[in-house]
């Protein structure tokens, strides 16, 4: 796992006082900041997140790809087309490992030499939901794995007055009610904009145990309020790091 | 990790004495059989893994997702535009356990916000060798996460009448020799088309130990021919079984 | 160039009246019919388009495999699988024509053998725009053309009482203005959603010559609104023909 | 059309004394010239070129994104990533233009609304074959085309003491002799590999005038080698200009 260090951190996670004024997470600046050294050391250790925030948030395994994958998104030097092309490697690790969490049944197979081979099958009935505009960019990934998924799609705007989030356009397959559904938006900073998207998902009769939260940077403070709206619901990410890298959508798509 | 269990195939592996006349291994039929079924359970533990092939045969972590890719290309009822989609997908899970194999570097860059995130960074100079036909199923997964990755190319083939492989067609990067290499062949029956392979490599200077295989389907006598001739190389295979699924290069590309 | 004949479908184009009501595009529903043949032929000549909509309408041409290509679109037993990949392939070749309409300059270049190699170069500040949400099945084509061009965003609804046409989100490049545009936008029934995703841009400072409208499937009705409002504009699109496949987004997405 | 002048570069066919003695093409070094104007004006008509080679020689039309791809493609100082991004597209338009020459029917088919719209279909019964190594950098735009299409493969190598040329590798769909063959080779200097890869296709029951040669880059002399050996075989390629650059394996793929 990749996390940064939540107990040293605690400065940084005071000085967004701005999360509490929910505003669109796309939007969000970083943080000014001096220049400080984000501790990647000492992480939280698997233990220490079960503890934290349950079992239901999970954090892909962090080995030296992933780890570089990471860094290469937070260089401030990465061009925009190195930037989307191992942003979309991350994404489809993150797919990958979201996927791995829907439920299955056994089943076996006959080889092309009549042998029987003991496999397993996923259940049918699954479909993605990005949130526009960065979960957009987990789409490709999606259907990378997944050949002919159905994709959703919600946009949820804040208030620039009265802060408050609201969902103003939703598209989902009409028996969304019955499938699992992967919930795309790869930064979360407050986790305001899905908790939005999920209360609409519920409206739309998701349960909550039936929504894999596919995420690639999240801060503790957005994986407690998550995890503490919707217990049953399953979060997948790839850091959980004090801040989060807010740039992502712009230098993705390469608009404001 | 997919492992079939060796101990209850003895019969198989005996009955693969083909395996004794070398050959173009492409083009080895799967042993025909009466309908057994072959139990993936019990699968070797990490720990006999270990104690049987030492440390630098690497399988791939099999969870559910894996289990399902590997159920889908053993069947026989897999549509050759399914099989070539869900192959792929395997193949990009083992390049991303592979390149993990690679040498890396702390890197500490800057964010846009003027912090320092303390990263790592893969060492340049590496190259991927597919040999031809099947290991060029795996380029693109290759390219997937490398993007401009230099990938050369070995044709080895079997004299029809004295079985003796030998290359007849190389390519590489000039500089091969002070590169690290990723060698792709998907299908392993006997080591013997990677053994010739490999010996290419070293005529042109590559240390065994620079030498990574990236490999789909593994038998146990396949494994331990290449494990034994070449002790230092790693290999990274995402099943174990006593039967390699030998209609991989002809189901993928459509030909002989 | 593939054009249904305007002057035998007279009354389909009549029973368009739901057009007179503005309303959300994607959300139209193909006009219930009667059993007819929309003949292709007599498709209207090159000079006939001209003399209807001038010259800054152009067809892609109709060779046999865009013809084959419209023809899988339009039919009602080809698969969700199907239909992505080969809408895939006509959006490509609908890209490639209208980014032959950008300016370019000469450009002489050096070749590995040290001669001179006359060619010439597309000026660099062009963008994407796709309206929300069909037009983001364009988007992977652009991007499979220029490799990391920027892709702004519009989403466009109208008022299910007062019919009227609204944008409600929208998601540019901050300079924008002084970009050319390709706007995409795959199905045009009425051409509202188009005039205002215009009228936007022009917000924005774009100029309307500086905008192409790369399209798939135009209503001559449509054509005849965007040519009136926007003289200047230049239009992009495979067909011509008095029934446009509402179906598009609903099968390409999989989703409402 | 994008074609060099014939007329105006008969010094430069007459350096190519090279091509009088077979080799692997794919080796042959791009002549070292002077510093010269390869002037692409005048370009051959239609009619010249219909004149000299036949009408079984086609060219991709030169639009202004042609123009534009064969300048990057030229150009010495391209990176490689970009080299294989703008080669890939040009090979994705000449694939489109070879698919063209394909056979087909009329085919009507029945839309959502229950209306016949009048198109065409292609025969079935298509593959491709790449001739090894530059061929195989047009796979995946074939494949791009036909999802699941079968390719074969050809290794053709000349003597380096006779220069004989001659097959060493083919590997085939088996019932290759009743398909249409789209034949894959981007660099034509001299034609004699393609002599040889066409000569095995006619030993595989594969008709002369069942095959398409798919290519890019195509001397005047191998032009005409190649049209006054196969008459009725179709050729389809995107530029004839008397320097071919053979630099394209070698940086398409990064090896020697």
């Amino acid at each position: 796992m990749c996390t940064g260090s939540p107990s040293s951190n605690g400065s940084e996670e005071g000085s967004s006082a701005s999360d509490q004024q929910p505003q669109q997470e796309v939007q969000e600046a970083e943080q000014p900041s001096t220049r400080t050294t984000h501790a990647v050391v000492p992480a939280a250790t698997s233990e220490e997140i079960l503890a934290e925030y349950g079992s239901n948030l999970k954090l892909l395994e962090c080995n030296s790809q992933v780890a570089e994958l990471l860094t290469i998104l937070r260089d401030k030097n990465t061009t925009r087309s190195d930037f989307k092309f191992y942003a979309d490697r991350l994404i489809r690790l993150v797919i990958e490992e979201s996927l791995n969490q829907l439920p299955y049944t056994h089943c076996d197979v006959e080889t092309p030499t009549g042998a029987i081979y003991e496999g397993l099958k996923y259940r049918s009935g699954n479909c993605g939901v990005s949130i526009i505009r960065s979960g957009e960019a987990m789409e490709q990934g999606l259907r990378d794995c997944c050949r002919s998924i159905r994709i959703g799609k919600i946009l949820v705007e804040s208030d620039a007055n009265t802060h408050e989030a609201r969902v103003v356009y939703a598209r989902f397959p009409d028996d969304i009610g019955s499938r699992q559904v992967l919930l795309m938006y790869p930064i979360m900073s407050t986790g305001n904009t899905v908790l939005q998207a999920v209360n609409v998902l519920r409206e739309h009769g998701v349960p909550e145990s039936c929504i894999i939260l596919s995420n690639l940077f999240c801060t503790p403070m957005a994986a407690r309020t998550v995890v503490n709206a919707f217990p049953k619901l399953k979060i997948l990410t790839s850091e959980l790091h004090p801040v989060a890298p807010n740039h992502f959508g712009q230098k993705y798509f390469g608009t404001d």
